[in-house]
């Protein structure tokens, strides 16, 4: 959706399903995306599952529409491809756990397990706090401009500061949070129950 | 590898380490990778560490030399990005089987997450198996021309049937595997003690 925005291609249609009611496993979901996950996107007779595949297929699909979302430079085009796909990563590490019961069976639960998910996550927040640490004092983004770096990798700290990650224990993080919270793009994409409740979770504050 | 030797790269300087001797966390890795994996590529000073990020940059960079790894049309463009992302999992569910016993510390393996590894890598070389039912039926490959996608799975195929995949159950994948594996680019491509030893395991044969 970032990038739908940034590309202006406002007026697209979307619909915000709960996982809990277990409708990404739909029939309307399951006809475009097989694997019964969201997103579960459609452009045209095009279908689009993966977010990285679809952002990566707009912004070429839509080039010189709205925002470009490549930089030219070579440095940066190596910088921006290689933190988007990092950031697979850290939406892995995240979700092992944050949503450890979830994925895990009570009986195969281990607290040594728990603990090593926790360890390695701050191991790979304190990756992303390095990486930002030249870019926020510039007041830039992940990869030079606003990038599909960042479209790839900010719903991931948003996710992180939603579950109670310290500002305090990650400054950088929580700088390039605030740098980026406002831009129309990610206000017009950020999921309605998030303002509803703005932060109603805890699990990573100790991380 | 595959991108550069399409990409007429010829001359790259490459290197085979040994996971077993932990040759990954040598300093000379760590330097250019920090988290101490592989690959670990460098153009001039532009670094990649992800491999879809570096094929994504090396195409972007070399567009006109060698072979065009993306295709023009949107429907097949947006099922290579789709397919090179989907490969992503289908290394994780191979990964999950395969190397259970050094991803997981003995105290934490069960049998039963074993037996549900092995069903959900199963599913997932299905799902392959039905993409690539009407692709190989017309000896092409997964979007169209040989592109970026069969840059990122091919390899994850090979690796399925050096460890065991029965051809027998999985035609498709096995009829793939064959149309692929004498192409220049992935002849040079392949580590040498594959040739050495060409299918020495047999942990995927009942799966």
């Amino acid at each position: 959706m970032i990038t739908l925005e940034e590309k202006k291609l406002q007026g697209y249609k979307h619909k915000l399903l709960s996982f809990e009611k277990g409708e990404h496993k739909s029939q309307e979901v399951l006809e475009i995306n097989p694997r019964g996950q969201l997103p579960a996107f459609k452009h045209g007779d095009n279908v689009l599952n993966e977010s990285s595949a679809a952002c990566l297929y707009l912004e070429n699909q839509f080039k010189s529409q709205g925002v470009k979302l490549t930089p030219d430079s070579p440095a940066e085009q190596a910088l921006m491809y290689q933190r988007m796909m990092e950031g697979l990563t850290l939406t892995d590490k995240l979700n092992s756990v944050i949503y450890y019961d979830l994925l895990v069976p009570e009986e195969e639960r281990h607290d040594s397990a728990v603990k090593r998910n926790r360890e390695e996550l701050a191991t790979e927040l304190n990756l992303w706090e390095g990486y930002l640490q030249k870019v926020v004092a510039a007041g830039s983004y992940l990869a030079g401009g606003f990038s599909l770096a960042d479209v790839i990798v900010f719903p991931n700290i948003a996710f992180a500061f939603r579950f109670g990650l310290s500002a305090g224990r990650y400054p950088k993080l929580a700088k390039y949070y605030s740098l980026l919270k406002d831009r129309p793009s990610i206000k017009a994409s950020r999921p309605p129950h998030w303002l509803a409740s703005p932060q109603g979770f805890d699990i990573l504050k100790d991380i």
